[in-house]
């Protein structure tokens, strides 16, 4: 490493059977690695179920963030600020040789899976998984990169049209911004959930949300039903209401299994795509150009010290988007 | 009716919680229906569910056909010989003004859902429905028109490119019909099941057929999975050997709810893609050109009278499409 870097420990939040904050060595980037200071982290459904023992995984948690390059071996890096692509593929397989490196079957998964996350002071990741963030666009909206590429990520898949009907199930944060995201294709999507004051969030901006019990009087079925609640009861609900030949996008991984009538898949001919993380830079276009403002879904800013209260704060009621400030603003 | 048939009774295989061969009256057509002398009948997996008490039919069993108008509004048709769509539409909501009266909320469905079926002595469909047999397709071929449109819905759903590795589990009479349309994409799709004599039936086609103990020597993953099988086994098999970002086509409908782990189409980015009937006219047309050739698939034909016993065979081991011998060969 050609750091200047004097550190050699830094605070961490780790995660070992326990979610805890320790003091750690400083990461040492690999080959093509950069080293980078984080700047603000995000707490993501994810980092609740893998601090609970999903995944399995065992290190520095946390996957969405916004930082400084402090030492890069591309030198023009050094010192930008960035936002970084989570899955680190092997850049051999056919996977990674088309782009596809979220698929690549030896890929680690920064804080999910073989790789230390960016709850941390610094963090380690491939030069090529990184994007600079054009200067208007403030860490507390770029740290937003990661979620909104997985809600582009259904535009990616799914050919949604200005006059289909569309229905997001989920009023969480990745409804929400699914839901932002795809009023962007024209179509004016409903969405339904539980929590009056996180609909308020999309109705504010003139979206269409509903809650649940409301949907009753809308029976028309749907053309693309988008499953982002994480409960087996969404799934339901998006099988009942998408229309014979339509698409139902599968957003939610479920605890344990699903148990459900799939004939009623064959009868009604539905396609059913499964859909988790999206291309960075068309996200990051979003938040430049202000076509998608997160700013609604924060529900507040920890310090790294206070990481334990903030996931707390996340998992609790009524909370969106929680952030960790770990270094200075830039 | 207008039709110079003397015949007020015939002789029909009618399920009412039991099935058995009655003498009815000869069905009376509706307006826009036609009148049809049955010539051949083919038994399907689904006709020996009904008479099990799927779908909680009621009426004259059977929906696979090939016979002669004895009469039709349209004057034209009379004397031809024909088969049909088996799903009637309303004619006016927007999936039968798309042509999709397969997907009409209002259909029936001959011989599964309101509508008396054809192994029968005849039978009435609306003139909308039936296509004329060219004279050279015999009527043991045209009654695996059906079947073959349902092979041919995939293709319509999918696109199968030539390169693609294609797998196909299940040995039954659906997954060869589906092996020999698959063929025919200019892929070289992998039929695997669990019938040596059946797997056979493709692989002296030259086809690549498999026991399902020796998929095991071929660990690639498949860009396409379909799913033919009627097990929920076949559901794990499919899910567990397509390749991440690939498409599961769902044929099979399972007795009961299927338990899985959801979460593995979402990781992996899979596209579930329910499949039910399809077109008959391409369908219609591969028989007619010959590039489809059904006759190994025909393991007996019995006479109407002897249904009970054709019903026993068809349901036996080894058994592939059993067809009842109605009116006179034309």
């Amino acid at each position: 490493m050609r750091s200047n870097l004097n550190k050699t420990t830094m605070k961490a939040l780790v995660y070992d059977g326990r979610a805890s904050l320790r003091e750690v060595p400083v990461p040492v980037p690999g080959p093509g690695e950069a080293l980078v200071r984080v700047s603000v982290a995000g707490i993501c459904k994810t980092d609740i179920e893998i601090s609970k023992g999903y995944m399995d995984f065992r290190g520095v948690l946390g996957h969405e963030f916004c930082g400084v390059v402090e030492y890069s071996p591309d030198e023009a890096l050094t010192g930008k600020r960035v936002v970084g692509e989570i899955n680190a593929g092997c850049n051999e397989c056919p996977y990674c040789r088309k782009g596809l490196s979220r698929h690549c079957p030896h890929r680690t998964v920064l804080g999910i899976q073989g790789r230390d996350g960016a709850m941390a002071e610094y963090v380690t990741l491939p030069v090529a998984n990184l994007l600079v963030v054009p200067d208007h666009v403030p860490d507390e909206h770029a740290v937003f990169v990661e979620p909104i590429a997985a809600a582009v990520e259904i535009l990616e898949q799914v050919h949604i049209k200005p006059a289909d009907k569309v229905l997001i199930i989920g009023d969480g944060k990745l409804g929400l911004l699914i839901s932002m995201v795809m009023r962007l294709s024209g179509c004016d999507p409903v969405l339904v959930g539980r929590h009056p004051e996180k609909l308020a969030v999309f109705s504010r901006l003139g979206g269409s949300a509903l809650l649940e019990a409301a949907l009753a009087e809308k029976p028309e079925p749907f053309d693309v039903v988008v499953e982002a609640s994480g409960s087996p009861l969404g799934w339901e609900l998006a099988v009942g209401r998408v229309k014979p030949r339509g698409i139902l996008v599968l957003k939610s991984t479920y605890h344990g299994n699903l148990n459900f009538n799939a004939a009623l898949l064959v009868i009604r001919e539905i396609t059913v795509v499964g859909s988790r993380c999206g291309p960075f830079a068309p996200a990051l276009k979003l938040l430049e150009t202000g076509l998608l403002d997160p700013t609604p879904l924060v529900s507040g800013v920890y310090g790294l010290s206070d990481a334990e209260e903030a996931f707390r704060k996340c998992g609790g009621k009524g909370a969106l988007k929680v952030l960790l400030r770990i270094g200075e603003a830039s």
